[in-house]
């Protein structure tokens, strides 16, 4: 998925440190699309301020009178919206709602509407949308700050283009390969014997133990560096185990 | 799941402002334990400022001078990272991380610990957590607001919450029972039987014209007042279409 095609619409914003927020929220996930309708305080070095690393975002962003000014090209616009309203709309979660910009900004022209921080956006303005987006906060207390609700937005947009990828990405770029089966059982065997060598393990009444040592370590996904360093450590362990008693050599008793 | 025994950490926060910011984000989504590590400057106006609503978790925010006292208690603490460390550790995208704590929250204490906004949190203290958290952002600007990224993460906590459920519970709330299939077909018949009437659709040559318009409705998942509207609609405009002359009732032809 390509953001090209998406733009964030403020619609009459009061505090303009809000907009510098949306700039940032939005530069983290990658959105760089912005668009003012009648900012009631801009530019603003509060803005500035807030925008932080994403001023680039802030001073692309486009400035318009009118609403439909900032929307006319586009084929597919969303409204955030409180939950209760008088006519009930088709009425989303981010997170679907990130699917359903997805499904469309391919080939469209998508608009995602925000308004103003004390009364969201009209219900004129929410009848121009094809779809309603609702946050869903505590209904104790359900009012976002707006920077913070572009920013849940702009996630789920970045989630979906990752394909919620991150524990795989997470998996790739760890240091060493993972264990393998055979060098866990390896392992284990190494731990069984140094454990019945140090006299913790009774090999005659062994009780539960290897299986809650198996039952510890298989959670982990050991991987091989981490693997050496037990296996080491068990190693080192069993240089301080007293050797049995070798039989002597001379072959005096046999005598 | 329940909130009770999560608690969010910040760890020598610099500004107070994002102290207050965090409060809000937490009550916005239904958390309240917030744990202060050393911070900067604490109690401020602008702490209360950004806090907004939310002064109550505020007020019960609990300052600690150390990490340890902080999390003395808990029995599995999440970090928040960056995504390169020397040595890797189990890393969790925020939607992962919400699934491994509300796993534990039941009975266990969890704390999430989110660090300096410059520097995030030093090496011993990553190494203090069974879990790392990244939040993905995008490499070319990955630095968060820190409010911005508590307000992910318990955004993520609110969703599993509810289940991901907020579709279905916009539809239970909808006010109308949506339109059935037998429902939908009168519809069909009646708007065909109007457009012939008003001719603009030829029954000789109809094309696609109906097949878009089912197209069209099927989209939309009517519900029965919106149905009852549309009908109301055809049959008004049905009373404009001139009859077609009636045969005379005489009976004179047939003579």
């Amino acid at each position: 998925m390509t953001f090209d095609n998406i733009r964030i619409v403020l619609v009459n914003t009061s505090h303009p440190g809000n907009i510098g927020g949306v700039a940032r929220a939005m530069k983290n996930m990658g959105l760089s699309r912005l668009v003012l309708v009648e900012p009631r305080q801009y530019p603003d070095e509060q803005a500035t301020w807030r925008a932080a690393g994403a001023l680039d975002v802030l001073e692309q962003a486009v400035v318009c009178s009118t609403l439909d000014e900032a929307i006319a090209d586009c084929q597919f616009v969303v409204g955030t919206s409180a939950r209760e309203r008088r006519i009930p709309w088709p009425l989303l979660d981010p997170r679907r709602c990130a699917e359903e910009v997805a499904s469309r900004a391919g080939q469209e022209q998508v608009a995602l509407l925000f308004g103003r921080e004390d009364r969201g956006l009209t219900n004129e303005e929410l009848q121009r949308c094809n779809l309603h987006l609702n946050i869903p906060s505590d209904p104790n207390y359900s009012s976002l700050n707006l920077a913070m609700a572009v920013q849940i937005v702009c996630y789920e947009l970045r989630m979906l283009q990752l394909g919620g990828g991150l524990p795989a990405q997470a998996e790739a770029q760890w240091d060493a390969p993972f264990s393998t089966g055979d060098n866990m059982e390896r392992f284990y065997e190494h731990l069984e014997e140094t454990l019945i060598g140090i006299g913790f393990l009774d090999p005659v009444a062994p009780r539960q133990l290897m299986t809650r040592l198996r039952r510890l370590y298989s959670r982990l996904r050991l991987d091989e560096m981490e693997l050496n360093i037990l296996r080491g450590i068990l190693t080192e362990t069993q240089k301080y185990i007293p050797k049995p008693a070798r039989p002597p050599q001379d072959g005096s008793q046999e005598g």
